[in-house]
């Protein structure tokens, strides 16, 4: 499948009320063109499925008309599709499980990228609950990381180099600083960490500070942990080769069923079967489908929008 | 699915002692008339399939004796479900895990809420605990916001303005700061950091209350990921492509088994199958079904019952 | 079913020993009269099921050798069970899973009363250890709470009244506060609250006994989440709804294949079949089967013996 | 299935790295004389379908050509075995969850146990690093205790008394302590609280060592929730009384498939199915099955480990 | 399997962004000659299964025409295979669900092993924000046993030797404490704490820094729990078990079906079965198919990353 439509079909984006209320609707069941993107993932096998369908059809037509040997013989037609029936539930089950664990990892690493929103939202709180009056430089420049830290993980793993909207946000030196190093995210931990030491005397609420960089170290690590380690290969490469083998002789048993109906009953029983093996596939590396972008940009609008309101809030609670 | 029809079926309640009296009695069973309002929902559907076996039924009682081609021929009635009975298999496991994926979202928002709730009542109790005699204002001001947290998240899920209730709660100039802000419920997150900021002096009893407030924060955030992220669309649109394709040709394999019953008989399964997609798709979003309104009322109620109590707790337990 | 054979057929014990022997033997498969109170469940169901393939026999055995219509007609006999064949996954899948879905429930309610007996056993375990030597009229108020704290959470569960039990751990005045709040728990986490902020100076060791009583809460959060929303009604209704549409029209098959013994295997099916989804509806309460007096009794007694050997121990632990 | 039985077959032991590379080698799938003992569990049952089998064999061969009623009729032969068909399903999927649901609880023991390790660890750990050198009667008394933690929790589960290893890890007079409390894992945390509480002045270091007795605490009720609920009786009844009907019915349609080979289809199949449900009901109870004698042997050598290498350890890093 | 073979079908590598355009495109499905080492595991049973099926045909052709009983019979042909049907089901959810067991415990041995570069990466972190300047030794000597804290636990795990990277990074004498350990790990959790203990002087941060090495500790007790304990034998037992029975009989049902096509359909419908109880027999083992060394150099490499960093950083924080 080009980039092109993966990009088109399987890319997630922020789920508006307007989005719902259409998939609720009997709406949800028109069919629409999104098949033929999905279709281009694997139209090759498709077609390679439906040209076996038409060999054996060819071949009952043509062939044995002609005295080559009728095999399937007719006797057997009504139950030679048997070992397919009795096997169909495992390849099901197969597949079906599969796509449940890449749902599991999208699901885990959407959760991970729901926890880097929490924690700076969090420490923007708490520093401006903690940070003295005295220490705005200390609070601007957390409020800066806070703003980057997601653009600086979402660099780390998709492996582009830090973009404008993240540049726009820290200082030039800090970003200095922030290229000379390898792992970024854990610098990007380490500068909070010396904010914090420097801003706030009571190592009780240091502490407290310290377990959110920490949940953002954390979430560092799970985003890595999934995106370099896939569901075990052997298991990938199985669950293909069943389907492969079990599509392709298939058509032996439909034609006695089918008929010359066999090579369309046959493309979209490949047609259903590979979809589903490739969602699978497809939302196995969650970081390539989810709209990092706009949760980046979520996450430096709140942590701004809490320093824009400082002031008001203080004074606001000083008088209650 | 008009909106009406949604919300007389879908919309939770909480449920009663009476209401399990009844889920657990035989009357369970007894129908009612709760099929038309989820039939409405997808009625056009089962119309279409009904038609699709009623036009095969008239092109073999009508044309077929008239001389068209009689297929699919006799001989392969026995068999011609094969392809349906194989695939049957995967598209109803797609089918109930898709449900039960749907299910898991609903009732990690209902967790959540659960949390609110907890939430709410830990930090009036610790306040109620902690906060000097002195600190009347700040008291009653944390427990107003606390009172009005669950309202506040709700409508920044549910993209209505704050309702009268929470109206009641707050003050006018507490109103107006709130309203400053674009999100609202780091906005609560942040006025109950500075009351608990200037009422607690500990250190280590404020982290104790800021981490009540980092999971009402967190809570926040998981309500936000549950609502703008859907089960990836390419899930939901393959599960719908399979069972339409595969009920579209189904009235095939049924009039042989069926005859001029297939009509009903496809009308059923219609009406079963599509059943049960179409429960994973109401619950997918939580919010819309949850009885949002009452969980909201009951935070209130919470916190207002400790404030009202609370003179009389303290003289009590000073005496013991 | 009436109460009565709902509390003879699904409420838990505590299981002992000598149950887990029998359990595992192989007497465990012998049949013994519990089918006649689960039947009384829904027996009236299981005679209809019958009734309609009774009412099948009689008309082909009755009325076709009249001159009634032969429907269905026999060459369609041996394909007739197709529909039923292949919507028996969907079915079945349904009701297992939402069989798990109300065990997932009913142990997620166990563990968190599994958790209000790690609670009271800690908050003991913590006063003993950290209230002055000075503080025994504290401490015996604290044990005395925790005590009743089972009892307090069932009877709010319950809405129950506070039974004999209770009443006889708490003093008159304590029972007379309490019956002030219209949300009891929560009184107990004030009342816990109160007593550690009186008796515990060090804010440090105040906030770790301040966590208990946030699990407390947390409990009560939980449990009330799980008795005020069932799975929503939906899913139980079209589960509900297929399984009868499968089991009325089953007959129709069965005819053909079983003859006179189809009102016989009718009825086996409908047994075996309602009954499973019979527990899951039994179970999705859980509070209604788990043996919530005996836990509560549990918690009584554990936080008692602490406090009558608190004596010893100290003096033990203070010789070495 | 005698008591010997079950251990031969169900007790785990810890697994070594040959046990591994045994399980990871083809000569897995040879023939074990493990069936042997495994039947034993019920071979009685094995025998009881296979002479269901052997009547309706003696029914058709003896008793049908002397004018007995031939039933099943022979038309309905090829379609008999439907009704099974068509529930195998459920009995399937039931049989496998109820497997599954034991496997968790049995998994959830495992790793309740692995945190009993953990916690002693860590607290032997932790009291290694805080206590003082003048509390070596306190260090060598709270090692005794972690070393004991184990013993304890095995005997408070398994009612048997506390074994010569324990015996040989506590003092007398510890001993004499703890044979007069009823809860004897409560009795170690209060123990254990009390050390604490007289070593460790700092109350935030007190808290952190707390924190890990709470786990001990919380690790002892949650063996006493798995031991003290089994998987709800009405769920695990009605999946034997499904697989035992089923089971005594097969024989009728298996007769006209196999002929004389039905008895011994019939046994395998009662051996393939009924040990399926075997596996979950032996370990359902899992402190049956799991080597807990080896885990606390194991528990007491890390914590006497710890004691044994503290003097080197201290000058060496103090050296650094 | 030979130790090589398995070695390269089943170890995990570290996954690329190449991998996973490969892994996204429709060539992932081209046949490949990985299905020659997977079944080099197995390639012994899928020769014996052919052998029966051949001896069934060779019976049929040779033996039968000369007066051997056509067994089994005709007319039992087209549902001999029933047997085998209805137990489909229960041995595919039986091998999917155990192999889903073995992912799941691979999945957790994974996260594990995430937790130890969250550990390694916080306490360099927490140590660089607040061990003072002059505690440079002590710094150093923490960074020292970070980095080294995957080999040591590698080493524990795969009962080898530490390995010459692990030997590189720590002093000979630390080396030599670390030998006069039996449980190695504990030995590096001791001397982190003996570390933190001289170098923070506030019990706060100091309970902070002890929080991360009890993950330490409990994720070591959680890599030996997966790696001591396996799934229950008798579970794995028996799915091999009714893997091997149910395709020794399978030839039988498959003769009338597919004639001398037999041999061949029941190699491939052993392959594929075979192949999926395989993956979940290799992966149950975690450690043998993760790449610990390439995890063991990542933590080496950002625990000296943030060493080299440190001077750097703090100037540049103190400006600011």
């Amino acid at each position: 499948m080009s980039r092109l439509n993966h990009h088109a079909l399987f890319e997630d984006h922020v789920v508006t009320a307007a989005d719902w209320y259409h998939l609720r609707s009997w709406r949800r069941h028109l069919p629409d063109l999104t098949w033929v993107t999905v279709l281009s993932g694997f139209w090759l096998w498709v077609v390679y499925f439906a040209l076996i369908a038409v060999l054996i059809g060819l071949y009952h037509t043509v062939l044995v008309p002609r005295g080559a040997p009728d095999w399937p013989p007719k006797n057997v037609a009504s139950v030679l599709y048997q070992p397919f029936a009795i096997t169909s539930f495992a390849l099901a089950l197969l597949m079906v499980f599969r796509t449940n664990s890449s749902y599991a990892r999208w699901w885990e690493a959407r959760t991970v990228w729901g926890q880097v929103f929490n924690v700076t939202r969090n420490l923007v709180r708490q520093a401006d609950a903690w940070f003295g009056e005295e220490d705005v430089a200390a609070f601007q420049m957390l409020v800066r990381w806070c703003a980057a830290a997601g653009y600086i993980l979402q660099a780390h793993l998709c492996t582009a180099k830090l973009g404008p909207e993240a540049e726009g946000l820290l200082h030039p030196e800090e970003l200095k600083l922030l290229a000379s190093w390898e792992h970024r995210p854990i610098c990007a931990g380490q500068v909070l960490s010396s904010i914090v030491a420097s801003a706030v005397k009571d190592s009780q609420l240091r502490a407290a500070m310290d377990d959110q960089i920490a949940t953002y170290i954390n979430d560092a690590g799970a985003c890595e942990r999934i995106q370099r380690t896939c569901i075990p290969f052997c298991y990938t490469r199985h669950t293909s080769r069943f389907l492969i083998l079990w599509l392709t002789f298939l058509p032996f048993a439909l034609w006695e069923i089918c008929g010359w109906a066999s090579p369309v009953a046959e493309a979209v029983l490949a047609f259903l079967l590979m979809g589903v093996e490739n969602i699978g596939i497809q939302i196995e590396e969650p970081f390539h489908v989810l709209p990092m972008h706009s949760y980046c940009a979520v996450i430096a609008k709140n942590a701004l929008e809490v320093a824009r309101e400082r002031k008001g809030l203080d004074l606001f609670v000083e008088e209650a």
